[in-house]
C-alpha cells in the first residue's frame, strides 16, 4: 500500500504551505480544539434537549470545562462552532446572524466569553448557495462574512464545500481566503475544500499558498473504528476529528486514533462531551507525551513505512534527531502480540543499539538497548520515541528515513 | 430488511430441530460456555507464550476460573477446545491423539479435570481430509473418532467442515451425527455445516434432525464491531462467539453483543481470556436477567421486527406473556438519542399500557406504563421485558407478534 492519500492531503494542504502562506503565526503546528459536529450533529431541539442542543450555552459549557480541567493547559486552543448555528435568513443588511433563540447574546458576546476562558472561538461558513444543513452560504457574500467574523473577533473559520458548482468551488475559496486577508484581523481558515475536490481532481491544492493559513479539520464522517480505519487508508479520503471519548471506540482503538493523529501530524480536534468524559479518554487526550509528537517544533509529518505481519509501522522525525514510531495492531481478532523494533523490513535503526521511550501502552524509559520487543493489543497500537545512540546514528537516521520510503 | 438469515439458520440448526431431534436433554436451551479460537487461536508456541498456547494448562485455567468466579453459577457449562490441540498424525492404532508436548497428560485426564470442577468438555474435530489449520481430519475415520471421544468422556464435538469437497459435506456431517448416535454417550454435535454449505445452497438444513442435538457455534470470523454487525445482516452468515471482554468493543458495543445474542437465541460461547477479564465485561457476561431471556424456557427465538429512525427493533416472546425487545441504535455518529416504544409503526403493545423491566443501559423496574422512554447510544442496545397490562392484552401479544412480520 502506498502512502495513504489523507496523509499526503495534509502535506499538500497543511504544514506544505506553511512556507508559502503568509507567515502570521497562525498553524505553525496542527491545530488542537473542540469541534461540535461528530458528536452534537445539527440538533436545534433546545426545548426537548436543553444540554445538547447547539446553543451558546454549550459552548460556554464547554469552554468552562476546556478551562477548569486542564484541557486548555494542555494545548486545546479553539472551541469551534460548526453547522447549525446560523438564522434561516440574513439580516436587512445582508449579513449572517446567529439564531436569536439558540444565542440570545450574539456570536460577538460568545467570543468575549470564550476569549474571557483564555480561548479562542471557531465559526463555521460555507463556500456556496447553503451550508450542508441548508442555512445561508457565503456565495457572493465573501467580503461581508469576513467582515462581520472579524467584528465579531471570530478566530477560525472552518469553510464547507455544499452546494457549489464543482468548478467554481476552486475560485470560491480562493476569494474567501483573499476577503480574509484583507479583513485585517488573523483568522485560521480551516477549508474543507480538498474534501471535496478530491473526487474529482487529484492536482496539488497550490492555490491555497495564498490563504492566510490552511489546514483541513474534520468533515461529517463515520466515527467508528471501521471509518478511521478506512479513513487511513481511502483514496477519497475524509479526515475525521477525535472521537475519543464518544461511544464507539474501545479502549484501544482510542489509543489508535491518538497515536496515529499524532504521527500523522493531523489536526487534534475533539468532537466528544467534555462535560462528561472518562477518565481513561480524558487521560489519553491530555498525554502530554503524545501532544509533544503532535506539535513537534521540526514540523514533519509521519508516513506509514512498513507492514510485517499484520503490524502497521508508522514513522515522524521529531526534532532533536529523534524518531516517533506508531505500531498499529491491525489483525483484530485474537490476543496482544509481540512487535520487534528489528522486525520490520530493512530496518537499521536499532542496529545495534537505540535509546527508546514507549508512550503507548504506558510510558517506559526503556533505555538503550539492542531492539526492543512492545506487545500490542489486536486493534491497538504502540508508540514509541527511539533516538539513536551515537552521532553516526543521528546522520544515519536522516538517510534512513528516505531510504524507507521504497519499503511500500 | 427481511429477517437476517443468521436468525433463520438458528431457527433451522437450532431450536426448531428440537422437536425431530433424540431427546437426549441436550441443548434444550442456547449453549453457554466459553471456546479458544477467537482469543487465542493456533498458537502452538509453549516455549514463547506458556499462559497463552493452546495446551491443557489454558483449558485448566480457564476451568479454574469459571468454577471460582461465578461463570458456572452464571450457567457457562462448557470449556471447548478448538482447533490445533492434536498431533499431526494419528497413532498406530488409527486414533486422533493430543499434541505430547502441549497436552502431556491426554484429553481423557483433561476431561476429568474439567468434570471435577463442575464443567464439561469440548472438542473440535473436521469433517475432512485436514483441519483448517492443517491437523488430521475425521474423513474415513467418523467412527473410530466418536468411539475415542467417547472414552475420553468429552461431552461436546465442534464439528468443522474444511477440507472437504462439497458434495460430500451433508453426508460427512450425517455420517458423524450417526457415528455420534451409535456412540452411546451424550455428545453435544455442534456442527459448522450450514455455515460451509449456505453460500452454495440455501434448502433446509433437515437432515441434521437424524442427529443428537445440532447447534452452530462461532467459527473464526472477525470480532471486531462492523464484523458482528454484518453477522445481524449477512446474507452468507457467520456467527460469531461472544468476543466481549476483548479488545475491539466499545462498551456499548459489547453490551449490543450481549443483548442481541440473547435475543436471538444464540449460543453464549464466550472467547475472551477469563483470567485478565476486566469488571464491566464481566457483569454484563453474567448479568441474570440477560441470560434468563437467552435461556427462556419458552425456546423461541427473536426476530428483527422494524427499523424506525436509525434504530433497529428485535422482540423476542419469552415465557409468561412477556417480550423481550432489544433497541440497538444503529445512528454511530452523535450523542445518546430517545427511543419511545410508541415509535414503532404498527406497534400497538404499549397501547394503552404495559408494564416495562429495562435491563440495559441500566436495570430498572419502570413499571406500568403508557409506553416508555429509553435513552441509546451509538451503537449500543437497550433492552427490555414488557407484560401486558391486562389479560385481553396478554392475548393481544401474540397475535401481534405474527401481524409483526408484515412490517419490515
Amino acid at each position: 500500500m502506498s502512502l495513504t492519500t489523507v496523509v499526503w492531503m495534509l502535506v499538500v494542504v497543511g504544514l506544505w504551505n506553511r512556507a508559502r502562506a503568509l507567515d502570521n503565526g497562525l498553524a505553525r503546528t496542527p491545530t488542537m480544539g473542540w469541534l461540535h459536529w461528530e458528536r452534537f450533529m445539527c440538533n436545534t431541539d433546545c426545548d426537548a434537549d436543553p444540554d445538547t442542543c447547539i446553543s451558546e450555552r454549550l459552548y460556554m459549557q464547554i469552554a468552562d470545562v476546556m478551562a477548569a480541567e486542564g484541557w486548555r493547559e494542555a494545548g486545546y486552543q479553539y472551541v469551534c462552532i460548526d453547522d447549525c448555528w446560523m438564522d434561516q435568513s440574513r439580516d436587512a443588511g445582508g449579513r449572517l446572524q446567529a439564531d436569536p433563540r439558540r444565542f440570545p447574546g450574539g456570536i460577538k458576546k460568545l467570543a468575549d466569553y470564550v476569549h474571557s476562558k483564555g480561548l479562542k472561538l471557531g465559526i463555521y461558513a460555507d463556500v456556496g448557495r447553503t451550508t450542508c444543513a441548508g442555512y445561508p452560504g457565503s456565495l457572493a457574500h465573501y467580503d461581508t462574512d469576513a467582515q462581520t467574523f472579524v467584528e465579531w473577533e471570530v478566530d477560525l473559520l472552518k469553510f464547507d464545500g455544499c452546494s457549489m458548482d464543482a468548478t467554481l468551488l476552486e475560485e470560491g475559496y480562493v476569494n474567501m481566503s483573499k476577503a480574509l486577508n484583507r479583513s485585517g484581523r488573523p483568522i485560521l481558515y480551516s477549508c474543507e475544500w480538498p474534501l471535496y475536490e478530491w473526487p474529482t481532481q487529484k492536482r496539488r491544492a497550490t492555490s491555497g499558498a495564498t490563504s492566510q493559513t490552511s489546514t483541513i479539520h474534520g468533515a461529517a464522517s463515520n466515527p467508528s473504528w471501521t471509518g478511521l480505519f478506512r479513513t487511513r487508508t481511502s483514496s477519497s479520503p475524509q479526515p475525521v476529528p477525535l472521537v475519543i471519548g464518544n461511544f464507539g471506540l474501545s479502549r484501544d482503538q482510542q489509543e489508535s486514533q491518538m497515536a496515529l493523529w499524532a504521527i500523522m501530524a493531523a489536526p487534534l480536534l475533539m468532537s466528544n462531551d467534555l462535560r462528561s468524559i472518562c477518565g481513561h479518554s480524558k487521560e489519553l487526550l491530555q498525554n502530554r507525551h503524545i501532544i509533544a509528537i503532535s506539535q513537534d517544533e521540526l514540523g514533519k509529518q509521519g508516513r506509514h513505512t512498513a507492514k510485517v505481519n499484520h503490524f502497521e509501522v508508522w514513522e515522524r522525525p521529531v526534532s532533536n534527531g529523534r524518531l516517533a514510531i506508531a505500531v498499529l495492531n491491525t489483525l483484530e481478532i485474537g490476543g496482544p502480540r509481540g512487535f520487534s523494533l528489528q522486525a520490520a523490513p530493512g530496518w537499521k535503526m536499532c542496529s545495534p543499539l537505540c535509546n527508546v521511550t514507549q508512550i503507548l501502552p504506558q510510558y517506559e524509559e526503556v533505555g538503550v538497548r539492542m531492539g526492543h520487543r512492545v506487545s500490542v493489543n489486536p486493534s491497538g497500537t504502540a508508540l514509541l520515541v527511539i533516538t539513536s545512540s551515537s552521532s553516526h546514528d543521528k546522520t544515519f537516521l536522516q538517510m534512513e528515513w528516505s531510504e524507507k520510503q521504497t519499503l511500500l
